[in-house]
């Protein structure tokens, strides 16, 4: 390894200006259940509406046996697969996740752990995205599948009174 | 509302008595996860299989926009059907999720939310297990189905040298 860690952070936020809006919104303020899931932005390519990131998973994490509690394995499938649906999203969507599948293939334990995004498919209304997690030596933890719907935000309005 | 906080934690303490030792292990020490989400165990039903929780939802819990992210709603799920299958686990079982699927119906928001979790089948190696998620108003948040299998721990051997 090279490199200083200020050069690091430096190298990141240089990588970040190319990600889409949305992603580098993520970037600057990160929702706090993602922060909890130690979620951190690898790449994210807007064409193949890929995304890779990785979750720095802490004890916090865990069931009482020290592995990681399969409800937050899900919910890091389902940030993972959020952000690659998000990758398209207009100013003013948003992405709800209406349905999600998620098979527990492997324990995971804490530690760094990958998650990679896919959208299968990006309708007017519906979106069909798929998800996997990864150990660092490249075990496979949990696969998912998820589908969103794109709501428009709408600006709040006075109440008649 | 009637009686001090000391008489409620008393009473709480001596429900607490007739659950299975399972969920009294649980209400003794908690898991990291759970106590992120704010498990608060309500009833345990070891003869219908059936328990009821409270998770005090904080803002931790929440997306950029201010909702109980999809995943930590998954999370929810996972816990109360976890809680439920384990109602009847041998000493030295444990008994991890392989497959979790979710319907997230209408937005989560933080405050407290109810948790049902329900043994549809215990089989020899594997459960099945339904729950769902309700609003303080009765609002049906989310509904989850999952599949846990038993798995009895091995005790720790000293290593041939």
């Amino acid at each position: 390894m090279s490199g200083t860690v200020e050069e690091a952070a430096d190298n990141k936020a240089e990588t970040a200006k190319i990600w889409p809006p949305n992603i580098q919104a993520v970037f600057k303020r990160m929702a706090p259940a993602s922060r909890y899931l130690g979620l951190e932005i690898i790449a994210a390519d807007q064409t193949a509406r890929t995304v890779e990131v990785a979750f720095n998973a802490g004890p916090e994490l865990c069931n009482m046996w020290g592995g990681i509690q399969g409800g937050m394995v899900a919910a890091m499938l389902d940030d993972v697969m959020s952000l690659a649906v998000g990758l398209d999203l207009e100013w003013g969507q948003i992405s709800p996740t209406l349905e999600l599948k998620v098979s527990m293939l492997n324990a995971a334990r804490p530690g760094r752990i990958i998650g990679r995004g896919r959208v299968i498919k990006r309708g007017k209304s519906v979106g069909f995205i798929e998800g996997e997690l990864l150990a660092e030596d490249g075990t496979l933890l949990a696969t998912g599948s998820s589908t969103a719907t794109f709501v428009t935000l709408k600006r709040k309005e006075e109440p008649a009174e």
